[in-house]
C-alpha cells in the first residue's frame, strides 16, 4: 500500500468520439491499464463529445468541457466523423479545435511495415520511418472565407498561414528525433508553387540543420513523394512536412504499409503547457461501426505514443511487442475487435 | 498536289524546356508526323524558353512571345525545371504562366496499366482512369505573399482562390467525359476542413451532376483518394479535382501504374479560344538528362492527346496502338531514347 503511493498518477481525458472510435478506444484502454501495472496509475476522465452528444444536444466542444480537458496530462481519442452530420464540423468544431487550442505542433506519425502484414506493394522492402506534420498551421487555420454563395458569382478562398516561429519548433522536433533514428530529415513541400511558405520552410530547415551537423537533409516534392512512397519507401527516415501534405501521406504511407490499421498518431504539445493527444490515424468507419469488427491495433499504439511521451519506456516497449507478436502470428485472421485485444492482453 | 492541298495545316509551338524534355520532345514530333501523314500537316514554330535561355539572357517568357504562342493551334511542351535555378522561378514563370494565360481550365491526365508494363503493386487489377484536374485556379494562382522574411517574426501565406464560374465548367467537363466513358465521376476534395471552397466544389458537382442522370457520382478525401489508389485502383472512372489535389494523385496514379514514364496529359483550353498544350507529366530529370535514355513514351502519349484534340482520332489511335504494342513486346527491356523512338515508328 504505502509503495502504491509512490506510483504517478496521469490524468487522462478520454474522448472515444464517433462509430468505430467507441468500440476500439476501451480495448485500448485495457491493454494500457496492464502494461502499466506497477509503473504508472491512469485516472480516467470520459468526455462525451461527438456525434451523438452533438445531435442530442448540438454541443460540440463547450468552452467549461474544454477547460477541464486542459487540466488533464494528456487525451486518448478515438475518432471523430458521422456521415449524419455535415463535413467539417465536427472535424473542425472538435478534433482540430483541440490541436489548436491545445497547441499540439507536433502531429507524429510512425509508419512500419510489421512482419505478418500483407502490403499491397510486390517488393516494400524494409518500411519504417516517422512523419512530422505540423499540425497548428497551413490550410488547417480555418482562415478563408466565401461570397455570394451559392450563385454564379460565388468566390470561394482558403488561405494556408505558416509563421517562421510554428515551423522552426517542429523542424527542431524532427531533426531531435533524428538524432534518435537513422539521421535523416526528408522535406516535403511545395516550393515551386508554393513559393512563399515552402521557401520560408526551406530556410528554417537549413539554417536549423546546420545546428545538427551528423543529420543529412534533403527536399521532395509533395507530389513527388507520392511516387517515392509507392517505389521506394525505404528511402525514408523522418519525413518533415506541412499540416495538409502530412494529412496527404501518412494516409499513403498507411496503406503501403498494410491499411491505416496499423497507424497511430500523436498530437504533441513538445513543451508539455497543454496535453497531448493520441489517437489512431484512422477514422469513425461508420461502414463496419457497431459490427464489433474494427482492428483495436492502431488505437492500441497510441497507447504505447502516450507511455513513450511521459517517459515510460519500458511499459511503451511491452505494448509494441505484444502488437508485434500478435501481428506477425495472427494479423492475417479474422478477428473480433474483442479477440484482438484479448490476443494482445494474453501477450502483456 | 491538288490532294494535299485539302489537307489542313495545324500550327504548333514547341517548348522542349528542359533537360531530358529537349530529348523526348523531338522523338515525339517524329511520331507524330509519321502517324498523321495524309491527314493533318503541321507547321512547327520552336520558341527556345526554360533554363538555358534564363540563364542566357534573363528571359523567362517575354510578352512578344506569349502572344505568338497565342496564335498557334496548340503547343508541344518537353519539361521545365533546373536545379541551377531557384525552384519556382521556371516554373511559374514558364509552365503556369501558359497554363494561367492561355487559360487552359482542364488539365486531363489519363491514367492506365499497360500490358507488359510492372506495377509496383502486387496486385494492381485493371487500371484506366482519367483525372480531371482544374488548371487555372486554386492555390495555383499565385496569391498570397510574405512579411519579415528572414527574421523570427516571418509569415508567409499562401491563398487558394476558387470560383463557381472556374470549377463548373470543369465539372461540366468532367461529366461529359465520363459521358463516354463508364459513366462514374469522383470529386476528390478536402471537404472536411477546406469548407469553403470544398461545399462550393460540392454543391456545382450535386448541381452539374443532375443533368447527367445516367453519370453517377461520389466523393472521397484526398489522404482516403491516396489509400485507394494504392488498394483498389480499379474503383475510379473519371476522376475530378483541383489544381494542387490533381497534381499530387496524379504522380501517385503515375507510380501506380508503373512509373511516370507513361503518363501524358493535356492541359486543356475546351472553347479553344486559346491554344491547349500537350505535355508528359514527368519532370526535366535532371539526373538522367544528356545521357539519351529518357523514355519518350509519355511525350509520344501526348501527341495522339494532341491529335484527339483537334479530332483526329485515327491518328491518335495509331499512335496509342503502336505504344500499346511497343510496351508490350519491349517494355521491359532498356532501350534509348532513339530506339524506343524508332521501335514505335516502325509499328506505325
Ligand atoms: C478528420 C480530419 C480533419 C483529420 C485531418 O485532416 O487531420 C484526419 O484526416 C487526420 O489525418 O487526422
Ligand atoms: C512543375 C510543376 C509546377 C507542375 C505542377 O505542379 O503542376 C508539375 O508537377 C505538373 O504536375 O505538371
Amino acid at each position: 500500500l504505502g509503495m502504491a503511493n509512490d506510483i504517478k498518477t496521469l490524468n487522462i481525458a478520454v474522448i472515444p468520439g464517433d462509430g468505430i472510435g467507441k468500440e476500439v478506444t476501451p480495448v485500448a484502454q485495457q491493454v494500457l491499464e496492464k502494461a502499466s501495472e506497477g509503473v504508472v496509475n491512469f485516472n480516467y476522465t470520459n468526455f462525451e463529445l461527438g456525434a451523438e452528444r452533438y445531435l442530442r444536444d448540438g454541443a460540440i466542444l463547450p468552452d467549461d468541457e474544454l477547460e477541464e480537458i486542459k487540466k488533464q496530462d494528456a487525451i486518448l481519442l478515438g475518432a471523430v466523423g458521422d456521415p449524419r452530420i455535415k463535413a467539417g464540423i465536427l472535424e473542425r468544431g472538435l478534433l482540430l479545435k483541440l490541436r489548436f487550442a491545445l497547441d499540439q505542433y507536433v502531429n507524429l506519425r510512425p509508419t512500419k511495415l510489421y512482419k505478418g502484414v500483407t502490403s499491397p506493394l510486390a517488393n516494400p522492402g524494409d518500411i519504417d520511418f516517422v512523419v512530422v506534420r505540423e499540425g497548428t498551421e497551413g490550410l488547417y487555420c480555418g482562415a478563408g472565407g466565401a461570397v455570394r454563395v451559392g450563385t454564379p458569382n460565388e468566390v470561394a478562398t482558403e488561405v494556408s498561414i505558416n509563421t517562421a516561429y510554428g515551423v522552426e519548433r517542429v523542424v527542431r522536433y524532427a531533426f531531435e528525433l533524428a538524432m534518435k533514428r537513422k539521421k535523416h530529415v526528408t522535406l516535403v513541400h511545395k516550393k515551386n508553387v508554393l513559393v512563399n511558405a515552402g521557401d520560408m520552410w526551406q530556410r528554417i530547415v537549413d539554417k536549423v540543420g546546420e545546428e545538427y551537423p551528423e543529420v543529412t537533409h534533403d527536399y521532395l516534392h509533395i507530389d513527388a513523394t507520392t511516387i517515392f512512397l509507392v517505389s521506394n519507401p525505404s528511402r525514408f527516415d523522418v519525413i518533415l512536412t506541412d499540416n495538409l501534405f502530412g494529412d496527404i501521406i501518412t494516409d499513403e504511407a498507411g496503406a503501403v504499409v498494410g491499411g491505416v490499421g496499423y497507424s497511430a498518431s500523436g498530437c504533441i504539445n513538445a513543451t508539455n503547457e497543454y496535453p497531448s493527444m493520441f489517437e489512431p490515424i484512422h477514422g469513425s468507419a461508420p461502414d463496419i461501426a457497431g459490427k464489433g469488427i474494427a482492428n483495436p491495433t492502431a488505437a492500441v499504439l497510441s497507447t504505447a505514443m502516450l507511455l513513450r511521451h511521459f517517459g515510460y519506456d519500458e511499459a511503451a516497449a511491452r505494448i509494441d511487442a505484444a502488437v508485434e507478436a500478435d501481428i506477425e502470428e495472427l494479423g492475417s485472421t479474422k478477428r473480433s475487435t474483442e479477440q484482438v485485444g484479448k490476443d494482445i492482453l494474453a501477450r502483456l
